[in-house]
């Protein structure tokens, strides 16, 4: 892997692995009809900004270029740093010509300033699913969720295979909403936002810490732990969600019941045993507004969460305040995945073919003949270009890692005689066509 | 189609036809075994602009970012405008990790500022390959000019297809050289520069202007009738050249050696009614060195050129003293290729699902079961999400051009009855699963 700036770039046998990997992800996305588009590299600044500015103001990449026929320098363009908000210019600006709901994936580099670390990136692919409805017109979004969870556990479970990485995964699932309503049940709403980044916390605190925290920001010992009780219980089944919490509000009734229709619309999908509902999901404390989810790999602690997941409530009307666009999207890390496979799996091929026919006749017009033929009943056999010393061609094929050689000398050529010679054993088998 | 700032994007429906495009070309250039590589958005502004930087100073798109530890603003890098220097530099950072001859294809967009006008834009697709070597250790190049042609030949031909356009193609080949010598060899080196760029402006002006610039530039009456008579001949036979050059100069011979013995390679890749010898392609005055090409579509004169050729050596010097690499090769223009068909063929698809399963069983589990049924036998069904009135279902069909809706209704559950309504006649016809 070499890189500039922190922009990296893959030697070709890591580009291989790569290009499976997105070409698996996006034809497991295309047929469940979430369709392609690909928007512009660079926004207007203004958009960029719009969310999270104070975020986001020192990770972009900021454009000028000379407006030739003012001789003005312009400078109100950066690189794009998410596929959201892109997306969510692009359905504003052709809200007339798509059909909603409209379920689009894209595949697309992002680029965002960081400072160099392990696995992170300048430059690297998201790859995200949406589905965008008018939320004016289209009340029933609960599917979506469902339909969306699957396509992941599809998805993941397709490339997990391709990749021959034997992997168990786990989606966990919540409702931001469930999480406000419990905090405002215990009188504690002044303190959202504090509450919520202990419970983000959970994973990387141990208990103790845990309950000291609460106890920083002046909870009462008896809700402390009933507060952990609540936020450290995971399972399946929501009923046993309900009896946990045993608070009886109406609006969080409600919620209860939305993520209910939910896990239903999953079972029907038959993938009950790989999600679970875990309320200390946050994900991001402002962002997201009803269903959340990450999903951890269990026998991976170095891999855990490889995917999340977003829900947005009109978020379009900061662009443009006639509209009134509700999403739900996720987007699988690939670059943590990948780079956990550049460690952990040797890369198995330098090119995608499997001989080589050396190039050993006198006559050029026989070789490219037996290429031509061999070409068409074979498919995955490359020709060596030039005469050259034998040893030299095959060593092409070894720095190639290339599997076979395929060997004819000139006094076989009448009898279409030739020998494939394994490059690992250096077996020779001989051929006769 | 859409632009922020002439970066131009996609409708879905457009976006599909250009996947396929792109996925034809890259699927044919790996079958000839060139290898995938991408490579980082940007480039150091040094890179970027040691080749022809007084042509490209106006073209690029800087970057400036704040690099977060100093506080201090970083201005030495822009986006590639091409996918040539960065290729370049790519293969001289890696050179030890690459196996020589290196063919690689890149498909990646590049940036750059134009003034807006039709069919340019400034972010689009280019589809190179190229076949490099390092110039010390390989002198038998040859080969890989024809092959590389075979590969082009093939791919034009599978994407044509694919987009259903018959057309007519001819590869126009030359050998900058070639134009070089004969210059000479009419004493008139010293006007070698205007002489070329007159040969280029052929197809443009008529034959008369066409003298009168070369009386311009002050060449002898009879030396304009031999080099027109010479510049505007073509044919696949290199006899027939020989014989109408009619020189005697060793070194014009060579050269003419050298392309007879591509012309035989392309022979024996059977193509021979698909290319000419045609003196006048000069493709630039000073970037290329030896075989040029380009590709002219003969029926449509609006597409005309969509491919063209380069060829280097030892270009890498430029930004590494110690390497001598040299390489050729080619790239087709998708920009005008795509805007041709958007131009004249209608998109078929919005989408690529064929049948819509609509929403209309009392129960979502078994909506849900006969759409997973469904999908395993037919593949491209998608499934209306919601339980709207049929009216609103239907009409998402029609929206996204889907061919088939399919309607089940309760009472029609039990025997596994439905219909598939055909939405272009709106006939039905009954189907027991």
């Amino acid at each position: 892997m070499t890189n500039i700036a922190w922009f990296f770039e893959l030697l070709p046998e890591e580009k291989i692995v790569e290009e499976e990997m997105l070409k698996t992800i996006q034809e497991s996305y295309k047929k469940f009809w979430y369709t392609t588009i690909e928007t512009a590299s660079i926004e207007k600044n203004k958009v960029l900004l719009a969310k999270w500015w104070w975020e986001i103001k020192n990770q972009i990449f900021w454009l000028y270029w000379l407006a030739q026929w003012c001789e003005k320098w312009k400078k109100d363009y950066s690189l794009h740093f998410d596929l959201t908000l892109p997306f969510w210019r692009y359905v504003v600006e052709n809200k007339n010509k798509l059909t909603f709901p409209f379920k689009r994936n894209q595949i697309q580099k992002v680029r965002r300033w960081e400072r160099p670390q392990r696995w992170r990136f300048r430059e690297f692919y998201q790859t995200d699913i949406d589905v965008i409805r008018d939320a004016n017109l289209d009340k029933n979004y609960l599917f979506y969720d469902a339909e969306i969870i699957f396509t992941l556990f599809t998805t993941l479970n397709k490339l997990f295979k391709k990749l021959n990485l034997y992997t168990d995964f786990q989606i966990n699932l919540n409702n931001k909403k469930i999480i406000l309503w419990i905090i405002e049940s215990f009188n504690l709403e002044d303190k959202t936002q504090q509450i919520c980044s202990i419970i983000d916390k959970k994973d990387k605190i141990n208990i103790e810490q845990y309950k000291k925290e609460f106890e920083e920001i002046w909870v009462k010992k008896d809700d402390i732990d009933k507060l952990i009780q609540i936020f450290n219980f995971k399972t399946n089944k929501i009923e046993e969600i309900e009896n946990k919490i045993n608070i009886n509000n109406d609006k969080l009734k409600k919620w209860l019941e939305e993520l209910k229709k939910v896990t239903n619309y999953l079972n029907y999908f038959n993938i009950k045993d790989y999600f679970v509902i875990n309320l200390w999901i946050i994900r991001g404390l402002d962002y997201y507004t009803w269903t959340v989810f990450e999903t951890f790999i269990m026998n991976d602690r170095k891999l855990w969460s490889i995917a999340w997941w977003w829900s947005y409530e009109n978020f379009t009307k900061k662009i443009d305040s006639k509209t009134n666009f509700s999403w739900v999207g996720w987007s699988i890390w690939i670059t943590r995945l990948q780079s956990y496979i550049f460690e952990k799996v040797k890369t198995e091929q330098k090119t995608s073919s499997k001989y080589l026919l050396l190039n050993l006749l006198n006559s050029k017009k026989e070789t490219i003949n037996l290429y031509l033929k061999l070409q068409k009943e074979w498919k995955n056999i490359e020709m060596y270009p030039n005469q050259d010393k034998i040893w030299k061609q095959l060593k092409y094929a070894d720095k190639k890692w290339i599997k076979f050689c395929v060997i004819m000398w000139e006094n076989e050529l009448e009898q279409w005689n030739f020998q494939i010679k394994n490059m690992e054993t250096w077996d020779v088998k001989y051929v006769n066509l």
